[in-house]
């Protein structure tokens, strides 16, 4: 491959040395690998926000990019490290279902248990499987191993249940907050798409949003807002939103991830 | 451009998948830019604190880098994302004042308002410009395109105003906290220089710095200090700054940025 | 040198513009330099974090590499600046003690007094060498520069010292936590081969391991547990260590470093 790009994403934090391990390890192996942070800072053993980051990042990197998340309670145990061919991408990381929400996405999928031990780096633990498994794989395939090498096919591999948005009645979208980012807005798993399948296109401005039993009005941009209450817009990644402006909407309202939401069609 | 580099300086935190996202549009476009995180800790919109930051770290960059500025609370809005050339960097990010500090110290600038979106990201979201507008802007810049390409020259740029020190009678220099480090460290507006001009060269060791109506002891170096008292010095960036020797300065003493602090000239 | 590797562990932090400050200082002098971030999240001023934390990752990189050390409460003193070579890596930063883990484990060692301040930048700050001596003297060296032109042989420099495990009695070692990770996860200081050697290889299960008082049984990986008791195993990097499954075991058992544990041989 020529300028082989491999993305991080951990839940190793910013602490410890163990991203900067891993990062040792893969170039060594290929010095000419480019590796990128999506981020370490998943919150600890949390598969469902990793699985989530990496849809909301994986496409925009190049063809042919290399995406290794290592979000990793089972680390040790039976659980399989996987490899994963789509149409666009590489992904390397623990069979615990943090691909659930790209591998759906992609129109070719193959998914290879990574049994080839001879790629592994010889160390004692079963504690660190970034360091030991995961990054000598990734680095080896950026330099251009066939992936048939690493291991056999599987369609067994995990499935995480995916709260998926709800038509309750003819008018009314139940769905849940999924995400709480850095400056507290709380996304949903409600699709702009989902919205406009229901109602037909642009047609956010007649819906009502629903959330802690109120109804919150809806906006386009963050700066549209003068005060500081509660509003909902469509997020850069096409889902429902709540936020406030220059402030924290988690915080200041106690939305938690899993609270309830609701879209009322006209 | 040989070995282009493009500077992030964001609010985007450690926790989101958004600057990996900048990353990963970057590097489609451009794979020969190398990119240099100068932070994405700046505090959630906080637009003084982007512009010192940017003040503190441009200058050490090469020749040609691309300073890329995303603290941008004002998103989705009529403000302008503008492109700066200066004789030594470029310039891009919001126009919203961040670069208030940093365009005064060149002697040649030219301000474009960036018009061009076929350069874009194809996006709906009017809430990330960081990924749709700003990242391909840096991306295709650092791949030659001509800057008058972006789009036109402006001159009414906005320009923040930056809180200066000022002479009260013949003697007293009246300044604030600007900025407060991970340290503790604690750094007003107050200038070396500013004392230098006022009161001849070297002689900081006859004034007298005060703060929350103390007078504090001047010193060199952070280890000259044997206690655990509050005691000032001139930082690496040429400012007063009070600190506390392996301790926390602005926690322990309550000090918030806009604390204000004199100097007593002799 | 092709494709030197800098690697950069600091207490900098994530908030303030110092490790970009560096990196900008490092690739103006060399462009072809590769800088991979250990890790910035040292606590501010801790030595012996910073010593343990090179332990734990200097070994993966590749040779040649240049490990650069910032952690520096003695910045502007008399104390040295130092650079050393071993048969496999480059160490720069400052005299403090930083470097105690790693120097043992190598089989040559050279130790240089940095004095060749043509190569600094020139700044007035005693606050920040990080930027104005060790950044460019590890970009220099980069460069190809012989380590003999940066200053003279030294042997007394400085050594932390290390708390080691004792034998008490014939079947007791005592030893100390020494490191707490993002997951709470407790290190101590108690290798494997110290246990092996003392015990016959391969007899981790037949040890009693003790900390607060209590015996904490002994696992081979975390997902092993099936409760949220606190457990012990041998971590990745050969050391004793006590968690609890998916929880935070120095958070909730009150664990700090510093805190003696024991291992009762059979």
């Amino acid at each position: 491959m020529d300028n082989p790009i491999i993305t991080l994403t951990t839940d190793f934090g910013y602490k410890d040395p163990f991203v900067g391990i891993m990062k040792g390890i893969i170039l060594d192996i290929n010095p000419a690998a480019k590796i990128v942070d999506i981020t370490h800072g998943i919150s600890p053993q949390n598969i469902s926000e990793a699985a989530l980051t990496l849809e909301m990042s994986f496409k925009t990197f190049s063809h042919n990019t290399i995406h290794l998340v290592v979000v990793d309670p089972g680390v040790g145990s039976a659980r399989r490290p996987i490899l994963a061919i789509t149409e666009d991408y590489f992904f390397i990381g623990p069979d615990n279902g943090v691909f659930s929400r790209v591998f759906p996405l992609s129109e070719r999928l193959l998914v290879l248990h990574i049994t080839a031990s001879h790629y592994f780096l010889k160390k004692d633990g079963s504690t660190f499987q970034g360091r030991d498994i995961f990054a000598p794989i990734a680095a080896w395939l950026s330099k251009g191993i066939e992936i048939t090498n690493f291991g056999d096919p599987i369609t067994d591999f995990k499935k995480l249940s995916i709260p998926s948005p709800q038509l309750t009645g003819t008018n009314v979208i139940d769905g849940e907050v999924i995400y709480i980012d850095r400056f507290g807005n709380t996304m949903t798993n409600i699709h702009t798409e989902k919205i406009s399948e229901m109602t037909g296109s642009n047609s956010e401005n007649k819906i009502k949003v629903l959330i802690k039993g109120k109804e919150i009005p809806f906006k386009t941009y963050y700066s549209q807002v003068k005060d500081t209450g509660l509003y909902a817009l469509i997020n850069s990644f096409g889902y429902l939103e709540f936020f406030i402006r220059n402030g924290n909407a988690a915080r200041t309202h106690g939305i938690k991830v899993g609270e309830k939401v609701g879209v009322m069609l006209p």
